[in-house]
C-alpha cells in the first residue's frame, strides 16, 4: 500500500488547495447573496418606498418603527440565506470578525483567516455592486429629490443604503459608536457559538442559519440604530468601496457621520473585530468553560476514574 | 411469478399516467393556494385596510413600511402553503421559472414540464378568480372611490392586486424591470436549491417548506417594490389572464406601467424563466460543484482509491 | 388471566370516560388560551395602544397596516399555544369547524363530537371573560372617549375585540361575509390537514403547533379583515355570548354589522361548519386520494403482488 | 475500588458547588442577554428612532402598533437568545418567577432557589448597566429634548426603556397592574411548561428557546401595554435599581405610575411569583395530571397489570 501513497500525495495537495479555493468561493457567494439582500432591503426602504424613510431638513433622515421593522427583518433574512448558501462548504463565516474570534477560540485555521476575509470583501462589493444595478434609477430619482448637500449628486441617505454612519446624537464622537460596534459584535459572536454548541442547546435539523438570521435581527432591533449595525467588517467597508467608486466619494471614504466627526470608515472594521474576539471570550468564561468541564467530568466517569457522585444539584 | 406480471404491466402504465395526473392535481391546488393567499393579501392592503395604501395623485399608489411587511409576510406564507399542500405528491414547484431550472440542471423530466406550467398557469387563474370572488364588494367600492383614469370603472392600483407593473422610477424602460425580473428569480432558484441540497445544509424536519416561504420573503423585502416581485410566470401571467377577463381590459393584457411603456406582460414571464436557470447554474458553479467532487473524494476514500489526507483544511 | 381481566373492565371503563374527560379539560384549556391571547391583542391593539386603530365619525374604526400585523400575529400565536397546551391530550382541534371535518373525513368519534365542541365553547366564553377582567379600565376608558352611538355604554370597536362583524363594504349583505367564512375556514382546515398529513410533508420536531398557528396567520393576512376571520364557532360565539351578558347587548347578539344587516351570529358558525368540512373534502380529492393509492402501491409492491415499474417519472 | 473512592469525595464536592456556581454564571449572563436585547429594543424605539414613540402632553407617551411590533419582537428574540446561551447550563430560567414555579411544581432544588434569583438579578442589573452604556448619548438626547416633568433631568418615558409602570386607564389602582402581572405571568409558565413537557407535544430539535421566545412574544402582544409585562421580578427590579443608582431616583424607586398611585416597585415583584405558580398549578390540573394519569397506564399495561382495552376514544 505504501507504494500507491506517494504518487497520491500531489492530486491530494492540490485537492487541499481545491478545497480551501471551494470555500473562497463559498465565502464570496455567501456575503454576495448577504449584501445583496442586506443592502436591497435598505434601497427597498430609503429609495423604493415613497411612504418610508420620512425626510427632515438637509441631510437627516429619519426612520420610523416600521421602516425599522423592514429593515431589521431584510437583514436577518439576508443572513439566513447567505448562511444556508455557504454553510455546507465553508462554513459560512460571511464576517472577518466571525472568521477572527473563531481563529482565535475555535481553532479555525490562521492560514485561512486572510483568504476567507477577502473573499468575504469581494464578495460584499460585488453584491453592492448588483443593489446599484437594480436599484439604480431608484436611486438616482430618489437623491434628485432630495434637498441639502450632496456629494456628485448623492445623498448621506442614499449612502446609508450601502455603508454605516452613526446617530446624530453621537455628535461626531468616535467612542459612543466604537463601544457599539464592540458591544454589538461581541453579542453576535457569542450568540452565534452559543447556537452552534453541540454541548449546549445547539439548534438541530439544520436551522442553525434561521436562528443565526434571528440573531442579527435581535442585534438590529435592540442596538442597529445607533450606528447602523455594520458588526461586520466586509459588510461595511465593501459597500463602501463601491460606493467610493460610484460617486459617493467623501461621504463613502473616508467616510462622514451627520456630525463633525470624520474618517468614519474604520471604526465599523476595528469595533467588529475587536468585538468578536471579546464574544467568544466572554462565551467561554461563562458558559463554554464550565460545559468543557462536565463534559471531561462526564468523561473520566465513564473511563471509570471517579465514581459517579451525582447529587441534588445534577437533576 | 413471471407470468403474473404480464398483465400487470397496463395498469402500471395507466398507474404511471396516473401519476402525473396526480402531480399535475397537486400542482394546480399548491399554486391555487399560493394565489389566493399572495393576491389575497394585497387584496387586503389595497382594498380592505382604509388605513393602509395612501394614494396620492390620479394613479399614483404609495406603500409605506408596514404595508410592505403584511404584504412580505403575507406572500411569504402563501409559498409556505402551497408548498406544504403540494410538496409530497409535485415537488410543488408552483412555478414555471422553478420546473424549467430543474429540467435544465436538476433531471426533472422534461416530458413533465409543459404538463407542470399549464397546472400551474391554471391554478394561479383559479386562485385569482377566488380572491375575486371573495373580494368583489370590497374591490368595487375601492375602485369607485379613487379618482383618476379607469378602465370599465377598474383602477390600476385594484389591478396590482393581481398583477404586476414596474415602480414609476423605472420611467416606461424595459431594462430596469428585466433585470429586476432575472435577478430575484435567480435569487429565488439559486436559494431554493441551496435549502434542498442534502449535500450542503438542507432544511429538515420538513421544515424546507417555511424557509422557502422565507426565500420570497426576502425577495419580496429586497427587492419586491421595483416591479412587484412576480419572480413566476405562472404568478402574474395567471392573474393577469383572469383579471383581463374580468375587466380590467388593458391594464392587464398588454399590461400597463405608470410611465409610457406598455406590452409589459412578456417582462414577468420572460425575465423569471431566464433568471431561474441562471440561479441554479451560479449555485452550481460556486457551490454545487464543490459539494459533488467533496461527495466524490468522499465516495473514493471509501472504497480505497485514495488514502485519507485529512490536514488541517479540514478540520 | 382471564380471571384476573373481568375485575378490571370497570376501572377501565371508568377510564375511557376519564380520557374523554381529559380530553374535554384539554380543549376547554386550549380554546382559553386561544381566546385569552386572540381577544387580548385586539384590546391592546383597540384599546391600549392610543397610536393605534385611527376612529373616523362615529362607529366606523379604521385599521392600518401595523394594526393588522400585530392582530395577525398575535391571534397566530394564540393558536400556537393553545394547540402546544391541548395537543398531547386532545390533538387540539380548539374549533368545532375542525372537529366536524375530523369526523367527516379523519376518523374522529362522532360520540366525541359534542363534547369536544361544548367544551370549546366553555373555553372560548371563559377565555373572554378573563380578557374582559384584564382589561376592563382599558375597554371603559376607550369607550368612554369614543363618540357615536353606544350601548350600555359600550362600542362596535370595542365589542370587535371580543366578537366579529363584516366591512361596511358588505353594505349588509348575507352572501359576501358567508363566503368569507367559507373560504376562510376550507382553507384552515385543508391547510392543517396537510401539515399534520404523514404521507405528505408533515412537520416534524413537534412543531407543527407553531407552523398551524402561521396557517392562522395567513388566512388572517390575506383575507381576515373582510369579517373578522372567525373560521371557528366557538371563537366567536364563546365571546359573543359573554359580551351579551356583559352589557354589549344587541351589539354581540343577534349580532350587527356596521350596515343594516343584523342577525349576523349565525354567519361565523354555519361558515366555517360547512367550510371546514369542504376544506377536507378538496385536500382528499385534489392530494389526499393521490398519496393514498400511491401508498397502497407502496404496500403492494413490497408484498410483491405488482412489479416495481419506476419509470423517470418517479425519480 | 473502595479505597479509591474516598480521596475522591472531596474534589467531587468541590465539583458539585462548582455545578451550582456554573448554573449562576450561566444564569447571570443570561439574563445579561435578555436584559441588553429586552430593554435595548426599548431604547432604539424611545430614543433612537425619531419616527417613533410620539409624545404627546407633559408625561404621557404614546406606542403605535408599529412601535408595539419592534418592541414585542425585540424581547421575543431576547429571550430566545438568554435561553440559548444558559439553556444546557442552568436550564436558563432567567426569572424568578420560573425559578419559584419549577421549585414548587418541577422538582427544582430548593437550595438552589436563592442563588439562581440572585444571579438573575445581578445579570439583570448588568445587562441594564450595558444598556445605560450604549445609549447614554440617546437617552440624554431625548431627555433634554422632551417636555414635562424631569428628575435629574430624565423622564419617565426614558425610564420606560428600563422599567415598567402601568398605562394610565388604570388611573393608578393597585388592582388593575397586579391582576395583569399574575394572569401574564401565570400564562408564561403555564406555556413553558407545556412546550418542555415531553409527555405533551414538546419542541424538540432544539428549537425550545425559539417557542419560548414566542411566548414571550404572545404574552407582549396580547398583553404587554398594560402595564410594561415584566412577568419576571428580576427583569424588572434589576433595572429599576441600575435607574435608581443613576439618577431617575423616585421615577425608578419606590416607582410610580402615570396616576396617583406610587411604591409601584412591588408589584411587578409579588405579581409574578404568584402568577408563576399559578401557572404550573392550573397546567398540572388540566393537562399535566392528565397526561400523568396516562403514562403510568401505558407503564401499566407494558407490565401485564391491566389487559389493553383500547376502544374508539384511543384512536
Amino acid at each position: 500500500m505504501a507504494a500507491e501513497v506517494s504518487p497520491l500525495i500531489k492530486p491530494s495537495r492540490l485537492r487541499r488547495r481545491e478545497g480551501l479555493w471551494g470555500e473562497c468561493l463559498a465565502e464570496f457567494l455567501g456575503t454576495l447573496v448577504l449584501i445583496a439582500f442586506g443592502c436591497g432591503v435598505v434601497a427597498m426602504t430609503v429609495a423604493a418606498l415613497p411612504g418610508s424613510g420620512r425626510t427632515s431638513g438637509p441631510t437627516t433622515f429619519f426612520w420610523g418603527a416600521g421602516d425599522w421593522l423592514l429593515i431589521t427583518w431584510g437583514w436577518a433574512f439576508a443572513v439566513v440565506f447567505g448562511v444556508y448558501v455557504a454553510g455546507g462548504v465553508s462554513g459560512a463565516h460571511l464576517n472577518p470578525a466571525v472568521t477572527l474570534a473563531f481563529a482565535v477560540r475555535r481553532r479555525f485555521a490562521w492560514v485561512k483567516v486572510a483568504p476567507y476575509m477577502l473573499s468575504q470583501l469581494l464578495g460584499a462589493f460585488t453584491g453592492a455592486a448588483l443593489v446599484y444595478g437594480v436599484y439604480h434609477d431608484a436611486i438616482n430619482t430618489f437623491d434628485a429629490a432630495m434637498k441639502g448637500p450632496k456629494t456628485n449628486g448623492h445623498t448621506l441617505a442614499s449612502f446609508s443604503i450601502f455603508g454605516t454612519f452613526p446617530a446624530p446624537y453621537f455628535h461626531g464622537g468616535i467612542w459612543g459608536p466604537l463601544i457599539d460596534q464592540i458591544v454589538g459584535t461581541a453579542f453576535l459572536v457569542m450568540l452565534i457559538v452559543a447556537v452552534v454548541d453541540l454541548r449546549n442547546t445547539a439548534v438541530k435539523a439544520n436551522l442553525g442559519p434561521l436562528i443565526i438570521g434571528f440573531v442579527v435581527a435581535a442585534i438590529g432591533m435592540s442596538y442597529g440604530a445607533n450606528a447602523g449595525y455594520a458588526i461586520n467588517p466586509a459588510r461595511d467597508f465593501g459597500p463602501r468601496l463601491f460606493t467610493w467608486a460610484a460617486g459617493w466619494g467623501d461621504l463613502a471614504m473616508p467616510g462622514t457621520s451627520a456630525g463633525s466627526f470624520s474618517n468614519y470608515f474604520w471604526i465599523p472594521i476595528v469595533g467588529p473585530l475587536v468585538g468578536g474576539v471579546i464574544g467568544v471570550l466572554v462565551y467561554d468564561l461563562f458558559i463554554g468553560d464550565v460545559l468543557h468541564m462536565r463534559a471531561q467530568e462526564g468523561a473520566e466517569l465513564e473511563i471509570g476514574v471517579t465514581r459517579p457522585q451525582k447529587g441534588t444539584d445534577e437533576e
